[in-house]
This record gives C-alpha cells, sequence and structure tokens, in this order.
C-alpha cells in the first residue's frame, strides 16, 4: 500500500470492518457484496473513503470471504487486506489490521463496510473533530426515534464518558436517545495501545471497540461524540435493511439528479446507480432503471420502461418507451431509439432512427440512418460473434436479417424481409426474397375443412 | 358439508358474510370478488379460515350472487352456501347459516369477506380467548388513528359491556379510540339463543349483530375484546380503501419473502401475488410483476420489467429485463430468458438460452438449445394449436419462425431468416430462404426520384 | 379578446403571471413550461381558471419568452399576452396588464402560472368571498407546516391587515403559521388605483403586490384570507419541488379514477395524464403510462407494463401486458392487444387479436382478425408514409412483413414468413416464402470445425 498523505496534511489509516457472517442476510453471498444502486456495500464505503481522501485503508475480512478481499482489491487496488481468523468482536477485529497500525498515522478511522451510507463530509468531519479537540477518541452518535437496543452514549458536561450497551443500562440510561453509530475516529498516536488493553471480561467472552471510550477516560484523555442523521450510520443485517438503505441512496441519487437540472418525472419510479450521469435538461418518464455506467447527454428524454446500463446517450436522443440499451450501446446526439428495441456494443451515428423491435449487436451504424422494424443483426453463429457495419444514409427494410460479418454501404437500401449474407455496396439496393404467390379461395377452403 | 374437528379439539363453524351489495365500489362485479394480491377478497378470508383450522364454513352470500357462490365452492369445496334473501342487517345474514347453526359447535366466527386482512393468528386467538374466558361473546377492537364514523367500544373493568353506534355516543364515549373490529367469535351453546332474541327495534329497522353484547349480559354473561392493529380489520368499501389493503397486503408479502432470503431491490416497484415462492438468494430488481402461481429457485435473478404468471424457474436462471412468462413456462436451471421474449407453457431445459425478441409458445426446448433472435413457433393456424418440440444442443438461427407441429433434433441447425414447415433431422441444417441479389446504384436512383 | 360574462354575474379578469426566470430550474426551457402530468404548468393554470368560468384572461410573459406566449395562445386562443419588460416585482407584473385592467371588470384574480394545483374550487370561492365581505382585496392563505420562508398573514379580529415577510417579522409574528399563499382577488373598482400607489421603497427596489393589503387598509377599506391546505398553493422553482407537485396532482387523479369506479392495482405505479378518462369496471395493473388523450371503455383491462397515448381502448379489450399505444390507436370492443405490440394510427376491428410482437402503424385491421406474431406493417420507404388495409376474419400468418400500401381482403390468409407486396383477394391464401431444404450432417461438421 503507497502510504499517501491527505489534503489535510494529517495521514489517515481506515479500518474498514468487513468480516462478519450476515447470517441474517440467509444468503450464501458474503453480506457486504449485497448491493445497493449497483455496487457492493464494501464498494460504497471504499469508494467514500477515497472521496474523503483517506489513502492508507486495510480491509478486514474472514478467513473463509475471498470474494470480499477480492471487492476490495478491484476497488482499491493498493488497499490492504487482513484476516481476522476467528470472531473475537470489533476491536480484536480491527487489530488484524495490526501491521498496517503499526506504520504509524495521525488519524485511525474504523468503519463497518456494512453501514454504507456515511458521507464522505462525515468522515472529514471526524477527523477534522479529532484534530480541534486532540481527543483520543471521536465517536458516531445518532438521536434514534426509537433507541432499542441500541447502545446509549452517556455524556457528561459535552463529554462522553461511556457507551452503555442496552443491557447494562439502568432505567435513566435507557431514556437517553444518543445512540451509538458504531463508526470512531482515534488518535493515531495512542490508537494502538488503547486497543491492546481493551479485554474481553464480558458475558460474551469478546473484545469490545467501544471499551476504548472508558479506557480513554482512565488515562486522562477525552473522547467526543460527533452527532449525524440516524439514516447516515443505519446498518444493514438483513434484506429488509437493505431495502431500506437502498430506498434512502435513491432518494439521495435522485434529488442529486434533480438539483443539477434532469427532470425525474416521477422519482421514487425511476432507479439510479451510484454513478449515473443526467445532464442539464434530461427528461427521465417515470419507471425508468439506470445500471452502471450511464451518461445521458443534454435534453436528450429517456421515456417510460427503459432499461440502460454501460451506456451513453447524446444530446437531444430519444429513448424508449421500452428500449433497452446493453453495455456498449454508444448513441450519438439525436438518435432515436424505439420501443422494443435491444442495442448491444454498437455505436450509432447522429440522428439514426431505429425505432421498433429490433436487435442491434456488435455493430455500427452510420448517420441519419434508418433500420426498419424488425431488423435483427445475426452476430452469433453457435461459436463466434461477428461484426455488422451499416453506412450513413442507408435505408433497412423492415423483418430484416443481417448475418455478420456484413458491410452495408453508405445510403445503400435493403428491401423488406431480405436475408443479407453478403456485403452491400453503397447506394445498391439489395434484396432477398421469394416472390409472392396467391391462391384463390384457398383460406376460405381452409376454414369449410375444419369447420367440418 | 363434512364436520371436522380443529386442531385445538373444539369444533367451529365460520359464518363468511358476503352479501353486501358494495354499491361504492361502483362495478359490475360483487365487491368480495374484487381481487388483492391475484386472488379474490372472498377467496384470502376462506383460505385464512383454512389456515387457522376452521373446518366448518358457512359462506353467506345474496340472492343474486351465483359468482360468489362459485368462488366459495372453488376455493372451500365443502363450504355450505346459504342465501340470505333480504339484506336486514348483520345478525339476519348470520341467521342465513340457521341449518349449519343447530348442528351444534363450540365457537362460532363471524367474518366479514371484505375484510380481508385478517390473520389467521388472529381467528386462532379469537377462538383461544373464548374458551378460556368462558365468555358468551368475543369482539375483535382495534385503537383508531382516527375513530370517526366507528362503533366505540365501552368497557367496565375490562368487561365489554356495550357498543356504541357513533350516532347514539355521547361526548365522553365519542372521545373514546377503542372500537368495534366487525368479527366475532360466539361460544356455540348460547349463540343460536342470544342471535334469535336480537331484535330490529332501530331507527333503521335492522338486527344487529352488535346488540348480542348486551343481550349476553342481561343473561349474566361476559363479552370480551381482543385489540388487533387497525390495518388488520380494515374493510373494504370502495376502490380506493381496495387500493390500500392492497398495498398493506403487498408489504406484509414483501417483508415475508425478503426475511426468507430473497433481495427485492426495490420492493415498492415489485408485486407480489399471494403464493408467489422466492427461493434463497433470488435477487428481484426493480419493477416486476408476479401473478399467481410462480416459483423462483435458489439464485435465479428475475431483471427489471419482467412479468411471470403461473410458471416455475429454476436455480440460477436470469430472466428479463422485459421478459413475460406466461402459465406453464417451466424453466430448467441457468435457463436465460432475455429482453421482449415471451414464453408460454413451454418446458425449456437446463443452460438453454432465448434472449432476445421471440415468441415461444406450446413448446419444448432442450437443454443448451440456443433460440436466436425474433424466433417465433407459429403454434396456431387460426384453428387449432400445435406442438414444437426443439432437440439438446440445437441452433435456431435469427429471424426463424417454426410452423407447428414440427420437431427440430438434437444439435440440429436452422439457417437464419427460414420458414421450417417440416421435421429437421438431428445434426442437420435447415435452410428456407431466398439467395441475396444487388442492384447497384438503385438506392441512389430511388432518392433522386423522390426528391424531384 | 372576447369579454365575457362569468356564470356567477360578475365580470372577472385574471391576470397570470408567467415572467419569472425560473433559474432554480437550472432549465433551458422557461419554468412554467415545464409539465405535469402531460401538460405545462401554464396550461393547467389556464386550464382552471377557464373550469371556474374566468373568461378574461391575460397572460404575463417575459420578453424573452415567445414559447409561453405560444402555450398560452394554445390553451385559450382569446387570451390577452402582456409583455412584463423588466421584472421589477409582482405588482410591476400585474401593471403589464394594465390595457386589460383599464377595460373595467367586477374582480381582478392574481394568478401565478408556477402555482400549478389551485383548484377551480378556490378560484370560485375566492371571488364569492370577495363579492360577499365586499373587500377590496381577498388574500389566499395557508397553514403552514413549517413556515420558515414564507411571508405571515398578520390578523386582527378575522380581518386581514399585514402580509409580512419573514426578515421584516417579529418574533411574535415568526411564530404565525397562517402564511401568505401569493393568490389574491381584487375588487375590480379599486383594483388599479390601489395598485398604481404600491411604490418600490424597500431594500430590493421592487414594487410588491403584497403591499395593497395595507394601502387598502389605509384607505377605510378591508381585506380579507381565504384558507386553502398548503399543497394546494406549493409554488415550483426546482426540479425537486417539480416531482413533487406532479407527486400530489397524480394522487388527485388516481383517486379521482378510483372513485369513479376503475381499478388501480397499484395507484402509486400508474401514471395518469391531466384528462385520461377510465370508465367503470376498468382494470389497470401495476406500472402503466397514460399520456395525453387516452380513453378506456367500460371493463377493459390494461395489463402491466403498458404504455398509451392519444388512443382509445373499446369495452372489454386488454392491452398488455408490454404493449405500447401510441397516437391514434382506435380499439373497438373486445380487441386483444398483447406483449411487445405497438399500434400506431390504427384503427382495430371488435374482437380483433394482435398478441405477439408486432408493429401495426397507418393501418386498418378488420373485425376478428388475427395478426401473427411478429407481424410488421412496413409503412414507410425512407420519404412516403402509406396504409395496409386488411379485412374482418382475415388471418396473417407469423413473422409476415405487409408493404403499404397494401390491402389483405375478408377472410384472407397470409402464408407464415412471407412479404405481402400487392393485395390479397378475399378468401385468398398468399405466400412468399422460399421451401425449406435440409443438410443432414451440415451442424454436426459445423461443430467439428469448430472445435478444432
Amino acid at each position: 500500500m503507497t502510504e499517501q498523505t491527505a489534503k489535510s496534511g494529517r495521514r489517515c489509516l481506515a479500518v474498514v470492518l468487513a468480516a462478519g457472517l450476515g447470517s441474517r442476510m440467509k444468503s450464501a453471498q458474503p453480506k457486504v457484496l449485497h448491493a445497493l444502486a449497483g455496487r457492493s456495500m464494501l464498494a460504497h464505503v471504499l469508494a467514500t473513503l477515497r472521496e474523503a481522501d483517506v489513502s492508507d485503508i486495510v480491509v478486514v475480512v474472514g478467513p473463509d470471504q475471498e470474494g470480499v478481499a477480492q471487492e476490495a482489491a478491484a476497488m482499491i487496488p493498493h488497499a490492504t487486506i487482513a484476516i481476522q481468523a476467528e470472531r473475537l468482536g470489533t476491536a480484536h477485529a480491527v487489530l488484524a489490521a495490526r501491521k498496517s497500525l503499526e506504520k504509524g498515522f495521525d488519524d485511525l478511522l474504523v468503519v463497518f463496510a456494512d453501514t454504507p451510507l456515511v458521507s464522505a463530509e462525515t468522515f472529514i468531519a471526524m477527523r477534522a473533530v479529532l484534530a480541534e479537540t486532540k481527543a483520543a477518541a471521536l465517536v458516531l452518535g445518532f438521536e434514534a426515534a426509537d433507541p432499542t437496543g441500541y447502545g446509549r452514549l452517556i455524556l457528561e458536561q459535552g463529554q462522553l464518558i461511556a457507551i452503555r450497551e442496552e443491557r447494562d443500562a439502568d432505567p435513566s440510561e435507557r431514556a437517553l436517545t444518543l445512540c451509538n453509530g458504531g463508526l470512531m475516529a482515534l488518535a493515531g498516536e495512542q490508537a494502538l495501545g488503547l486497543l491492546d488493553r481493551i479485554g474481553k471480561a464480558n458475558a460474551q467472552g469478546e473484545y469490545y471497540l467501544t471499551d476504548i471510550v472508558a479506557l480513554a477516560r482512565d488515562t486522562g484523555q477525552e473522547a467526543e461524540v460527533l452527532i449525524v442523521p440516524e439514516d447516515e450510520v443505519m446498518g444493514v443485517n438483513d434484506r429488509v435493511q437493505l431495502a431500506r438503505a437502498e430506498s434512502l441512496l435513491q432518494d439521495r441519487l435522485r434529488e442529486k439528479a434533480m438539483r443539477a437540472g434532469a427532470t425525474l418525472i416521477d422519482p421514487a419510479s425511476i432507479f439510479l446507480s451510484f454513478d449515473t450521469q443526467l445532464d442539464r435538461d434530461v427528461i427521465v418518464e417515470p419507471h425508468v432503471v439506470f445500471g452502471p455506467g450511464v451518461t445521458i447527454g443534454e435534453g436528450a428524454r429517456i421515456r417510460a420502461f427503459s432499461h440502460l446500463e454501460e451506456a451513453r446517450v447524446g444530446a437531444g436522443a430519444i429513448i424508449g418507451p421500452f428500449a433497452r440499451l446493453r453495455p456498449g450501446a454508444d448513441l450519438a446526439e439525436a438518435v432515436h431509439i424505439g420501443n422494443f428495441v435491444e442495442i448491444k456494443a454498437t455505436k450509432v451515428g447522429a440522428g439514426a432512427k431505429i425505432n421498433h423491435l429490433s436487435y442491434i449487436g456488435d455493430a455500427s451504424i452510420g448517420a441519419k440512418t434508418n433500420i426498419g422494424a424488425g431488423t435483427i443483426t445475426c452476430n452469433y453463429d453457435g461459436f463466434g460473434k461477428f461484426k455488422t457495419e451499416i453506412g450513413a444514409g442507408a435505408f433497412i427494410g423492415s423483418q430484416t436479417a443481417l448475418v455478420a460479418p456484413v458491410k452495408v454501404g453508405d445510403g445503400a437500401y435493403v428491401g423488406t424481409g431480405s436475408v443479407i449474407t453478403h456485403d452491400v455496396p453503397e447506394d445498391a439496393l439489395a434484396i432477398a426474397r421469394e416472390r409472392q404467390i396467391d391462391k384463390p379461395g384457398w383460406a376460405k377452403a381452409f376454414r369449410e375443412k375444419y369447420r367440418k
């Protein structure tokens, strides 16, 4: 891991606890790999740390969680992976990162991979308050609408003196609503010393990070609280909470998009990904799903029932209703993609139209070309995938199959119902169909036979 | 009707009142046949009674409601149908079941077919409290957020002494928020005697079941209240309330599915039926509709904008986006069904793929077969429906029509754009299309003609 | 502008302020042209005024807002357009309509084009209260859940004595929750005189309409308040508020549709337009979008994921799932339109079926005709659009292209996979396809070649 210096000038190490079993998820997949807005909870937390200029990151995973380690490495290549061999409590988990802790740093952030909604601003504020107050520890707190089940933060003259688990709280403490949000910032100098002094003399026989507050005070140091909204520190332990976190995150993404100048006609029915980019005056109709990697240019309209993933839509384009843009769909200005149309790995030139019931994959379409209803690029022969290249100003008749690899030249015309198997020269007509034969009275006779 | 004994050892008769006109629904259909989560309100109530081990059921219908009687019989074949010839009040409606009442039983439940959200646990609890307290009557009550319009439950030392309709309540009684939920349990021994003593000396000249509380107390017997959440006893009288009941029921179904280990990415946009079965680690993307009779295997993913009815999806399959599975779609493990694809009455073998713009109906598809874009099984000739059988490992080229009845053998290959009218031997190629002809310069000349 | 007399017998002029820049919308489009439920905010306000029998309307637009003037003229052809050359406050904007004001009238309504949810009943009530109380001015007020930022209405003995902007309010005034909704009714006789006396001796140097209350009282006249729900007077200043207004309006439209006898299974996922007409017993499944101009006949069912615009659906028809009806789709009774089907500018006869993967545009389809899966009307040759006429009782085989202009006679039959280029006589069979050829062993050899 490259040791970098944060913009604040203070070096910060974040220990990301990701080893939890998450058995209440009832899943074969580790909890922190479950996704929100198109990426895993772990990825969200790592991205937020990066946004907060935390450059030294250790991800603590269980011994059986290769997938978690891979996800962390994919997101932050220089992140260190530490294995927590046994699950003996939060302090024990932090100490799995001992090697990194020993390197020395100014601040230590302890964060949870299953608490994905904490903002970068909060990480920055935690560090700022810690630096300012010279406290040994800072705990993130929240005012709970219903504090039942949470640890309470016990304050005296504004100082945090203890974190009391509900089972240990007396009635007056239970009446407190200021609760422990779990995340902590620790002063780097004292952190390892304090962590090493945490014992396991409790009912569960585990090492609790929350004990650090009392330990700090025992040695004459102070502990602070930073209060954030309850939603920000919600933990995800089951799929009901996962859905609630998704909903909170979507609301954030939607509001951000609207404030930037996009119209979401019915925001609650529009599903965004963490990285969806909507330019000014984009209009998104109800019932649209944006997978990751989508960029929409100014003034484009995404009509109802459209589904987009890893696609670029140019300014002024009209997509849908019922359009699907798959990875690699790259549409220039003023392109029209209509209903029941699928576009994959295809560059479409300005002003081209693909309006009805078509599958265009592994292709390129020139500007102002018109693709008729029911056109299919046959890009797969059961073994390989091949390209279809259509020039500018071409006209592909309806119900046409283009058997790749094949090229249709600029300005060429393909007759309705043709199977195009070899290249069409520019400005030529290509046609491949049988002539129509009529059999008078046949239908009447057919019906009469049936009705007998 | 077979007389059965409930698991409690006590015999129970439920009288289901279903004769209401429901004029506020403004519908040609009887109110209790309006549906929630894929089945009628009446069916919900009958299913809940069955779940609560109530085996003797009388459904009281109006003289003009053959459809209601049919729905009841379809749901509970041994249910008795009683006709309420005139609509003279709730007690009168219960007495329409006099023949069944005279048979003798331990408990009588009076339930309403337009109050569809009562749980089986509540029915069981009603009977248990009645048995335990040896009361003559038990009334279901709820704390109303706004009691306006409801009958108030008047208690004295925990005993129910009267149900006061709002118009008869004095100001102190109007201030009460404990309201009458309508449903009752009556001790079997006294029920008929009490019911027969209910009079109609009131403004409307109707026989009110609520009078039974006062009558019971007049004879030295007691009445109890069981309090349940307000939502559980909501009645449906118009379509706004129908939509609200649907919403409450959907929330229940969604939470149950998530707690069992399915991810519903955006629960509010996922519509479930009463019997939807989602295995562990099923992921359902936003905007999916499950009609009745759907089962999804472990780890399958139902992508956005999919619509499923009476279909089975195997483990690890990927469905959609924009897929429609109609009744009889039976998909094995790891099948892929892509966008704008409709599957009806078709068995699809493991690993087969039907990814784009196809209609496959009345067919069977072998394992690992690939169905190209725009494939259509022509299963209908205007009169009869015929089968298409495609073997394993076959490859059907794009834009192909398979005119049923027809068989394509294992490993066979059908050329793009073919109309297949007779059986294709295994490992053969079948092709049916005209060769491509090119006319150089035609398109240019065509354009010039137009532009003149 | 034609001077008309409202039903009340009192002549009323409405001045619609539409000149605001709306910079918080971050849009190239003027704010009041942003749409709600299928039409612009301006159009909503103008339609409500018309509904309230206000016949004399002046729309005040900015000098740079030709589009706003056009929208106003399209909605109310006899409306007067007044240009506010500079933006010097609300009173200044009203006086931009001086010419109309000088014509004389009984009541003056001052309304805002960015406050689109005010009801016609409110406009009528404003005028009624003004007439009854003989006040010089009536201000629309609302009880704010959070009054921060709003002007407070200062009352004395039920009379409005001042409108206090928040910055000028003392603490006791800030505690008031009755706020200024912006809209006003003014007595015609005094209006112009009072307006002309409004000065600009304030921090911003602007002419504020709210000053009229104090001016009226200075001359011994009274001012009244009419209180309406907060939602009704919400203003739209950014896209978050636009989405909220849309949501409130949708809820109104949905409730109205349900009360009129339509079932909306999941109202929140059904998007209506201002003019959507649903007859009795129409059932709308989840996830349906109605654009403007849609009428659905009694008992029709609109299945999930359907999209309709300017279309008529006859009684008992079944549409969708995944159907798209575009402008000019005109479907008779009991028509079935199935999945992935697009209908445009086409009259479809009673009982006809178009069930799968088809595009039917610029066509007519006779009664009881069956259109097979994958049928496409080729209505466009790159230059002109042409008609397809199909008679009654016809059968169009699957995967067929009909090259317009073309006619298929009553009772005719078109073979699967045909491209129909000339008229088909009634009761005839037309077919246009190549015969099937089988090449034994070809597929096996092909696979072996690839696997090498």
